[in-house]
C-alpha cells in the first residue's frame, strides 16, 4: 500500500476557506509529512486539535517556520494576505474554561480575513455582564456563542440580536454534562429561533460557517 | 394472591405532605378502589398523571365527590384545612406548553397550605419579560422554575435571586429534546449555584420539596 | 392562576423574523386563543408542528381566515408584505419523505421575504442527480440541506459550494436511525468545513438562520 | 484577544453564597491568576474539582496563603467570618468511597455559616445503621444524601423524615453504574416525595442549595 | 417458504420448566396455531405479554379451553399435575403498579409446582411495611423482588435475608425512569451482594430462575 | 467530620457471605485502614477491583499477612474454615480475556465453602468445545457463565442444562461493545428461560448469588 | 415548489438490484404516485415497510395490478424475468416472530433471481434444531441470519460454516432489547469472524448484499 | 483452576480464514503463551489490536520470528502459502487517520490469498477524488469502505458500483462522533442498498467477510 498522502489542495479555491488539518487521530509522522507538503504548496499549514506529541513533531521537523499557537490550534508558516472581509464576527463565551475554543475560532476567522471581536466570561448566571454588552451584540454581523455546562448562552444571545448565531458547545462540565452533550442538546433545542449548532468544541467549524456568511456580503462578479 | 391494597396512611404524619397517588400505571379499577379507601380515611384523594380512562373511572365510581382538575392532576373530596405556611412559593415557567406541570405543582403546594404565585411565558429568548419581574423573583422564599426545550430558565433565575431554586424539566420539545432529557441535563449542569432538579414533568415532587422547605420556616415545638 | 397568555409581540422587531408558534405541546384551546390574539395584533399566525386536532380547532375558531398548509406548518391570515431580501436560498433534500421539512422551511423563508428555490430527491446514493445541479448549488447565497437516514447530503453539498450550508436532519429512517439521531450525528461530524446543524425536523429554525444571513446582505442604516 | 478574566465579584451579594471556582477545565495558570485576584478582593479563594497540577500551581503561586483541602476542594486564604445560620445541615453518605463529595459539601456549607453534621457508611444494604440514627435524621433542618452505585439512600432517608432532602449521586461503582448515571437516575425517580437532585459528585451545589434554604430561616428585614 | 412452526417440545424435559410462548411480536394467527399444537401435545399453552388482539384470537380459536388470566399472561388448558417443589418462593413488590409482573411470575412458578407467597406495597419510602415482614423475608428459600421507579427494593431486601434475591425492574415510572431503565441500572448496581437481575418486566424469567433453584433442592435420581 | 470507618461486621452472619471490600474508589489509605480492622476482627480481608496503588498500599501496611491474588481480587489473612457446601458450582467462560472475572468468582465461592469447577475458552463461535462438555454442564448444581463481546454463552448454556444460570458480562470487546454493555444487553434478553444477570465484570456478585443458592441445599435447623 | 418526484430509474442498471421504495415515511398519495410511475416504466413496484394506510392506498389506486404481500413488503406488477443467479442463499431465523424480516429478504432476493432456502425456529437456546441442519448451512453460498432478543444466532452460524454471514437484528424483544438494539450490538460484536451486519429489521438490505455477492459468481463480460 | 489455554486450531479448516488473536484484553504473558503455541502448530500467529506492552512482550518472547506490523496488527512467523483467490478486494478510505484500519484489513486479506488494492484520502467532502476512481470502483469484486466522522463514504461508493460494499466505521472524530458511533449509525442507515457493516475499527472482520465472499468464487467440488 502506497504511503502517499492525497491532499485536497483545491478546497480553498472551491470553498473559500483556509485548509486545516484535523491532527488528533494522525500520527506525528503523518502530520509532519502533511505540514511539509502544505508549506511547500500553500506557504502555511493550520492544524487543529493538536496533541503535545504532534506539536513537538511538527516543531522538530519545521523548526524555522513561523508559528502561532492558540488554544489547541497551531499555525505554521505565513498564510497569504487575504482581502479584509466585510462586517464583524463577534465571539462570545460563557467562561474562562471555554477560551481554547474561542481561540481556535478566532485564529481561523482572522486567517480568512474576518474582523473578529470577543466577549468572554458572560455566562447566563450573571446576566448583567451580558446585558452590559447589548450594543456590541446588536452591531455584530454574525455571532459565535461558545458555552459548556448547560449551554444556555446562545439562547439568551439569540433573543437579544437579529444577527445569525452559531452555537458551539464545549466539553466543559462534569457528570451529567457528558463531555459536552448536555450543552449540545440545549443548543439544538434553543427557543431562540435560528440558532445553528456545531459539534462539541468545534471552534474551527463555527469560524468556517461564519466566514462563509461574511463572504456572501462581498460583491461577487460571478453571480 | 390477595387483592388488598396496602396504603401508607401515615406518610402525611411522617413527612408532612398530602398523600398523592401516581395514577398512570395503575388500572382504572385499582385507582377507583384506592380513591374510595382514601376518601373514607382522609376525606380526599389526590391523583397525579391521570389518564382519560382513569379520570372517567374515578368520576364514575365517585360521582358526588367534589373535584378539582389542574393539568393532569385530579383532586377528589375536600382536604382538611391546614395552617397557612410562612413565606411564598413562586412558580415560574418558560412557555404556555409548560402549564400542566405548573398547575400540578400549584395544586399540590396549595393543598399543603403554601401561598403560591406564578409567572409564566418568561422564556429566556425574550429576557425582558423575566427581567421585568426581578422584584417578584427576589421576594419569593422558594422558587420552582419549569422549562422544556433547552431548559435554561433555572440558570437565569438562579442568577437573579438568593432564594433556593427547584428546577423541573418538561417534555416540551421535539427531536433532540428527547422528551425532556435535554432540559433535564441542562438543569443538572446549571452554572447557577445550588439549582436542585426534579424528574421530567414532576410538578408534584417540586411542590413537595418546596413545601418541606417552607415547613422548616415555621416554629416547631418538637425540636 | 391567571389564564392570560403572555406573547412576545416584539420578537419580530427585535430579531427580524416572523413570529411562529410551536403548536405540538399546546392544547387546541390554547392554540385557538393564541391565533386570535396574533391575528388581531399582527394580521397573521404561523403554527409549526400542527397536530390534526390543533388544525381542526384553529379552523373551527377562525373559519374565515385565509390559510396555507405546507408540511406540518399552518399559516392563518395574511402576513404583511415585506421587502424582498437579497440573494437566494436553496433548499436541497435527499428524498421524498423529507418534503414536509422542506415545505416548513420554504414557507417560513418566503414569509420573511426570501427568494426560495428547491432541489429534491438528490440523495447521495445516486450522485448524478446532485452533480447535475452543481451550478445551482454554486449560485445560491445560502443552502439548507435536508436529509434523514445516514444524513450525508450536507457533507457532499458542502464540498461542492462556497455558500454557507445549514443541515437539517429528519426523522426519516428506522431501527438504528433512532428517529433522526443518526442523521443528526452525521451532520454534526461533517467533514465539510462549516456545516451548521439544526434540531431534527427543524425546518423553521433552518429558515430562520438562513433569513438572518440574508438580512445581513441588505444595507442597514442603523449600524 | 485580551487575557483579562472577568470575575463576577457580586455573586455573593446577589445570591448569598461564597464564590467558588470550578477548576477542572481551567489551566493551572488561569487558576493561579484567578486565585490572586480573589484573594486580593475577597480574602479567600475556593476551588472545586482541583486536579493535582492545579493544586501544585496554586500552592506555588500563593505559598503563604492559609489553605484547607477537603476531598477535591481547596480553600486558600481566610473567608470573612459570617453569622451562624439557623438550623442544622445533616450530610449522610452510603459508603467510604463517597467521602470526597461529603467533604466538598461540608466545607462549602461551613464557609457559609451552616452548622454541619455527618453520618456516613449508612448504605441501604445494612439498614440497621441508618435506622439507629433515625432521631438524628428527624432533627435535621435539611439533609444532603450522598450515594453511588444504586443510589437508594435518599429514597430511604426521604421516607424517614420530613426535612427537605437533597440527593447527590456519586461516580462510585463500575460497569452499568456508568460513572454515576445509575445513581442519578435512581434519585430522579425516588418514590420518596420531594427528593431534589444535583449533578453527579456535585457536593458544592448541594451545599449551595442547602445554605439557600437555611438562609430563608433567618429573619430578613427586606421582605 | 413453508409455514410450519417448529416448536421445541423437549424444552421442558431438558430444562425443567413449563413451555411458555412470548406472544407480543407474533400475529394473532400465529399464536392461535401455536396454541392448538401445544394443547394437542402438552395439554396446555402458556402465553406471556399477551396483547388484547392476541387474547381475543386465542379465545375465539379455543373457546372451550379452560383459561386463567393473570397480569398479561394467559394460560389455556390444564397443565399436568407436577410434584410440589421443596421450599418457598416469596415475591415482594414495591407498589400496586408492579402487580402484573408479580402475577406473571406467580402463575409461572405455581405451574411448575412451587409454593408461592407474595408481599406487596412495600416500597422503600415507607420502610416500616417491609420491616414488619422481616420474618417472612428470612424464612423464604428464594425471593423475587419487583420494583419500578428507583428500583431500590432488592437492595434493601438483600440486606435483610440470606436467601438468593432475583430482582425484576418494571417499567413503572416516567421521565428519567426511561421505561424501567433506571430501575434496571439500580438493580445491576445493588450494594447488596449477590442480587441477580432479569430484563425489565420479565416476571416469567424470574420465576424460571427461581424454579430452577428450587428444583436443585429436590433429590434427583437421574444425575 | 470524624474519620472513623463504620464497617458492617454482621453482614456475614446476616447474609451468609464473606465480607468483601470494593476497593476501586477508596484511597489506598482508606483500604489499608479497613484491612487492619478486618484482619483484627475477622482474621481476613477480601478486596475486589484492586488497583496497583491499592495493592501496594495493602502489602506495605500488612507485609506479613498471607495473601492470595486472583484476577483483580486480593485476599489477605486466613478466612476461617467453613463447612463444605453441597453441590457444585461450574464457572464457564468464553475466552482467555474473561479469566480475571472467572478468578474473582472462583476465589469468592471457594472462600464460602463451595466446590468450584471451571470450563474456559468455550466461546459460541466454536461450539464443539462447549458441546464436548455437555455432561459437565448437566451435572452442575449452579452455573456462572462469563462472556464479553456478544455475550451469547449463557443463552447456549441455558439451553443445554436445567441448572440455574447466572450470567456475567465482561468488558472484553471494543467499539460497539461499549465496555460490556453489548454483552449485558444480550444476557438480559436471553431466549433461554431464567438466565439471571449480574453487573459487568461482577464476578464477586455472581459467586455471592451462587453461594446463596448452594446454602439453600443444606439442611437448616432454623426453618 | 414543484411536486414532481425524481425517481432514480437507473439504479437497477448501475447496482444490479430491483428498485425498492421505502414506504413508511411517505404519504399514501406519494406512494400511489410513485407506484404508477414505476409500473409504467419498469412493470413493477416493490415497497418495503408498508403501513396499512399505504397498502390500502396502493390497492385502491392500482386495483388490477397483480400483487404479492410478504411480511411488510408489497410487490405490485410483474418484475421482468431475470436470469437465475448461481449459488444458494440460505435465510436462517431464530423465531416465529422474526418471519416478516425473513419474508422481506426472501421476496427481494427471489425477484433478483436468487435461489432461496429458509430455516426457521432455530434459536440458540435449542441448539439441536440448528445442529441438525449443519449440512444445509455448509452447502449455502451465502447466509442471512435473522434474530431478535440477544441476537446470538449469527455467531453460532458463523462458527459452523465458511460461507459469508449477513446478520439482521430484529426488533423482537422487550425492555432492555430496546427495539432491536441489543441484538444489533451483539451482532456487531460477534466473535465469529466476518459477520457483517444490517440495520434493525432490514431484510431488504440483507438480500441486496447477498444478491450482490451472488452476482459476482457469474461470468461477467463487461468488466 | 488450570492455566491451559484452549485454542481452536480447527477454525481455519472450518471457516477458511487465518486464525487471529484479539490481543487487547489479554495480558502480555497470555499473548506470549498463545504465540508460542500457534507458531509451533501453524507456523504463524496474527494478533490484532496490539498494545505497546503486548507488542514488546511478544518480541521479547519470540525475538527470532519474522514479523510484520501494520496498523495495530502484528504478524509473527510465516503463514503457509495459500492459493491466490479469484477477484479483487478494493479498500477505500476517507482520510489519513483511517489508515490503521485499512492496514489491518489489507494484511488479513493478503494472508488469506486475496488480491488487495487501496484507494485512500477520498472523503466525500472532496468528491472529485472519488469520482476520478470510478473505474477502479466498478472493476472491484468486493469493496471495503472505511470512514470515521460522518461515515458517508460507503453510501456514495455503494451508489457508484454493483459490487458488495462492506462498511467499517472508525473512531476518527471528536465530540458527537462518540468514538465512531456517529459513523456506525450512518453506515447502518445507508441509503445505498446492501451496505453491510462491521464493528467500529474492525478491519480484521471486514477482511474476513470479504475473503469469505472471494472464496465463494472459486470452483468447489463439494457443491
Amino acid at each position: 500500500m502506497s504511503d502517499v498522502i492525497n491532499l485536497d489542495f483545491d478546497r480553498e479555491a472551491r470553498c473559500g476557506l483556509p485548509e486545516a488539518i484535523f491532527a488528533e487521530f494522525k500520527t506525528p509522522a503523518q502530520c509532519a509529512a502533511i505540514a511539509t507538503q502544505l508549506l511547500a504548496r500553500l506557504g502555511y499549514a493550520l492544524f487543529t486539535r493538536v496533541t503535545p506529541a504532534i506539536r513537538d513533531a511538527l516543531i522538530a521537523r519545521l523548526p524555522d517556520a513561523p508559528r502561532q499557537e492558540r488554544g489547541r490550534a497551531l499555525l505554521l508558516g505565513a498564510p497569504p494576505p487575504r482581502p479584509r472581509l466585510p462586517g464583524t464576527l463577534l465571539i462570545v463565551a460563557a467562561g474562562t474554561s471555554d477560551l481554547p475554543v474561542v481561540e481556535e475560532a478566532a485564529l481561523t476567522a482572522e486567517m480568512a480575513g474576518a474582523r473578529v471581536e470577543t466577549l468572554t466570561d458572560v455566562g447566563v448566571a450573571g446576566l448583567h455582564r451580558l446585558l452590559a454588552a447589548t450594543e456590541k451584540l446588536r452591531s455584530a454581523t454574525v455571532i459565535i456563542a461558545v458555552a459548556g455546562m448547560e449551554g444556555a448562552l446562545p439562547s439568551v444571545v439569540g433573543g437579544l440580536t437579529a444577527a445569525p448565531v452559531i452555537a458551539v458547545p464545549t466539553g466543559v462540565g462534569y457528570g451529567a454534562a457528558f463531555n459536552g452533550v448536555a450543552a449540545l442538546l440545549a443548543m439544538l433545542n434553543s427557543c431562540a429561533a435560528g440558532v445553528a449548532v456545531m459539534n462539541i468544541d468545534n471552534g474551527f467549524g463555527a469560524a468556517a460557517h461564519a466566514v462563509k456568511i461574511l463572504r456572501q456580503l462581498s460583491p461577487r462578479d460571478d453571480r
